[in-house]
């Protein structure tokens, strides 16, 4: 892994708890769970996701573009508006 | 599974998909892949939780909340309320 990655195992970590986390709902609306309950852990979710993001973009800024700004590549920067496009609403 | 829940079928092969996803995802981040990458899949999954998650609303709506009424049971509004809240920002 590289070393500007400094996040990248917490990354790893926090995705496979989502992955978990959507298995269990996913069989909870299997066992015909209330849609108000399955609603709630939805959102939960969603908000573990978005903080993962979060700690994705701080990786991203702290090493990635940093470096790449000190080694005179531009096309970086765009990548980085491209995804921060994508990802914030 | 209940009559009122007709959707629910395609709910848990949604939330398959979405859980297949995080976990190619999480594979990503293991193996280095860029950051950028990474935060448009986030985008893509997030994306799919919501439209998940509009689906189960709409069952609650046509079913659960519409049988509810019918037999007068309040309670039931103050649950979709709940819901709603915590599920739309």
């Amino acid at each position: 892994m590289s070393d500007h990655h400094k996040h990248r195992k917490s990354i790893v970590n926090r995705l496979a708890r989502i992955e978990g986390h959507v298995r269990s709902v996913k069989d909870m609306a299997a066992s015909d769970r209330d849609c108000g309950d399955l609603l709630i852990q939805l959102a939960a979710i969603r908000s573990a996701l978005d903080n993962c993001g979060k700690l994705i973009l701080k990786d991203h800024l702290e090493g990635c573009v940093v470096e790449a700004v000190k080694e005179g590549d531009d096309k970086v920067m765009d990548k980085l508006n491209d995804a921060i496009d994508k990802f914030i609403r």
